[in-house]
């Protein structure tokens, strides 16, 4: 047997703890599997002494995770104390810059500086592995990185938020208002108490920006992404969605185009028969179009600590094994600038609800608007009666209109409501919801 | 860059051509990947001139499987014969004798002689790989190997026999029967002419083998699968079942127990609302039940050129890589004896079809059967009047009822069976398919 695995441990939260427990708990079968022992020799944490639920007394306590990866009581470093820069950032660099290997499940600092770990990674003939990443426990860096290694990869999209999935889950289930679920989820603990990050679509662009540079190649690009939350979906548009045949989700989609790459997070209009459809609450799903595979999907937890943690220690066990992939699939060198595709060439469905107002020919107007623009409609429902907006009896009367167009361009779409709205045929904004075909 | 890997291709059918235009297709971003260059040494083939669309004038073409696994001029010997014994078996020994890696798509193969192959692959340190020898394109067996190497798992079960899958989608769907089907599925090339290996779950059963033999760490033990197959579905009982919730799949399931393993392939009653029951048509799926990710759902072509294709060269460049795993995930010698839990002993609940007479107090006596055995019930369905049965009007009257129990054991529910049929209550023999918990 060769010898023992030395891994050091920065951060004992959730996750962190998760991963020791995992550790202790499989250690026999991780022997069995890689042929070492895989012992947790140092670990880091702003508590030493919090209960976790696992015996850490042998693992040497440092209160700088620096000093732990730069230890040499430790061969893998185990990153898992969050954030961008700071000691997240510092600790990795020194791992690294000392010819560890090192695991980390920190989406913020592979999108800032992903490139540069990884080209750093490679020069030390070390790995950095970041399975944990994205999707919690689904093993989608794997999967992108290896097994589909044979194939040319044409879209990957998924759910890679569970707060936003939660809510939109919630929202149709039991035809409730976006305000009303999220203060649900906040109670629940699956949405932080400031939201932003989850709800903005801002989690989910960090991990499709890695998965974006694992699919295609490119480099690691989080600044060339449209981000649109699910802030502004409503119960009407989930209902209306509903009766056409669809659901709303907050996708993250990266998309080779002839044109450049898309990569974009906003809430979609998916088939209700898709895999994807189906995926509900705080569950997370990716699906690849490939030449090969055509179609593969991913369907499992995206968070909790044991769900990550099987992520972070299926890392160590292949570092343990003595796996050494490219941190991206390729070396970082061969990775190519991203060439952003516009979102304004977008091309695909759109969803649009309209509010229009009870004048005479308010609708023709619209379809007019819209046929200048070569934009063809496959259907167009009016729901409800017209009424006065803001039950005034004064204010005109106005009825909600929702159109499904056949594939066409985002300017073009952008254009006609622009048109729309400067002819005064609709009251407030158009709701825009783009459909993602299967 | 390293030297160049050689690879012997043995099979040209559908699937090793595909392989030989992938390694062509995708030749640039595999030596991006793997750090070398993967070229087609030599090929065995019945027909060495037939058009394949992939130039392979400068591979060297062998008459003799066997001679091309044994020739100096292959690294990398990949097996795509088919059949558990003959060129297949011989030519796959001859390359791991010959300390070559092999890669196949051979489940029969491996379901039978998995074991010492693995052996002799372990003391020769090179690799058996076989992602492609379950479930095609998806990456199930590099999931249970790998990614999910941090789990201990509870089960694991799936589609895994697309011919299954259509006729149970197109009954459902068409209102067909199944006669019709697998007459349609025949005609599309979806079933064989002799459709008994697909349609009565031994195909199903051998994929399962290695499924629970890299799940649980076990040997193979394909002989010790109960196997029932979808001859005797009714279109009544898909009716019935999407009445009440359910889809009726196919599965191949293998459950850890106290005590043993359970491995059974039949028809099974899963809720309409689990990503496996959305799964129609050849496609396939297999789902995770494991401590730490909980539950892992992968859904793709279980079949096809292409996609078996991509699993095949995901081995191929692993290997390229040096990645060297155990085959079964941890050396062979570790591998325990399978301890078979009897399906006499299984546990679950079931869904019961039966024809009831039209005399008094068939039914409560046949309620009776099942109290007895504490057998208890969570829905009974009345299909239907009472009718004469095969409209004789001389034959008693009779009427279908349908049965879901709650959780009881196998041997019970064929006691009360087997005490109703003794009652002389029914007509014909019962329907009885075993229902899958999420």
């Amino acid at each position: 047997m060769a010898e023992p695995l030395r891994v050091g441990i920065a951060g004992l939260g959730t996750v962190g703890a998760a991963v020791a427990r995992l550790l202790q708990r499989q250690a026999e079968a991780l022997r069995a599997r890689t042929g070492r022992e895989i012992v947790v020799a140092g670990v880091s944490a702003r508590e030493p002494d919090k209960e976790r639920g696992v015996d850490l007394t042998h693992a040497a306590f440092f209160s700088d995770a620096a000093q732990l990866a730069a230890s040499p009581r430790v061969d893998l470093f185990v990153e898992l104390i969050g954030g961008a820069e700071g000691p997240a950032r510092a600790s990795v660099e020194t791992a690294l810059a000392n010819g560890k290997s090192v695991v980390t499940a920190n989406k913020a600092l592979l999108a800032e500086h992903g490139l540069r770990l990884a080209a750093l990674a490679e020069e030390k003939h070390v790995a950095l592995a970041f399975e944990a990443s994205v999707a919690g426990g689904i093993p989608i860096v794997k999967t992108l990185r290896e097994g589909l290694a044979g194939n040319s990869i044409d879209r990957v999209y998924g759910i890679l938020n569970g707060t936003c999935n939660y809510i939109l889950s919630r929202m149709e289930l039991e035809e409730l208002s976006f305000a009303q679920c999220l203060a649900e989820a906040q109670q629940l603990g699956y949405a932080e108490a400031d939201p932003t990050f989850d709800i903005g679509g801002y989690d989910t662009a960090h991990k499709l920006s890695i998965l974006t540079s694992l699919a295609f190649g490119t480099r690691i690009a989080p600044r060339a992404i449209d981000v649109e939350g699910i802030e502004r979906v409503t119960l009407a548009d989930i209902e209306a969605a509903a009766e056409l045949g669809f659901r709303i989700k907050l996708l993250g989609v990266a998309q080779r185009t002839a044109q450049g790459i898309e990569q974009r997070v906003h809430p979609t209009m998916v088939k209700k028969t898709t895999a994807i459809a189906q995926v509900m609450g705080v569950t997370n799903a990716v699906t690849i179009d490939a030449d090969a595979v055509h179609e593969l999907t991913l369907v499992g937890p995206g968070a909790g600590g044991e769900a990550t943690a099987s992520a972070v220690v299926a890392d160590i066990a292949d570092i343990a094994k003595g796996v050494r992939s490219a941190p991206f699939g390729i070396p970082s060198a061969a990775l190519r600038e991203l060439r952003r595709m516009p979102m304004r060439r977008h091309e695909g469905g759109y969803y649009i609800r309209l509010t229009v107002r009870d004048v005479a020919g308010a609708f023709a107007k619209i379809a007019g608007r819209m046929a200048e623009r070569r934009i063809s409609l496959e259907s167009i429902v009016q729901r409800g009666r017209f009424q006065r907006a803001g039950d005034q009896s004064s204010a005109p009367r106005s009825v909600s209109v929702i159109l499904i167009t056949h594939a066409t361009s985002e300017h073009l779409v952008r254009e006609a409501l622009e048109a729309i709205d400067a002819d005064g045929t609709i009251v407030g904004k158009a709701q825009v919801i783009r459909i993602e075909r299967e």
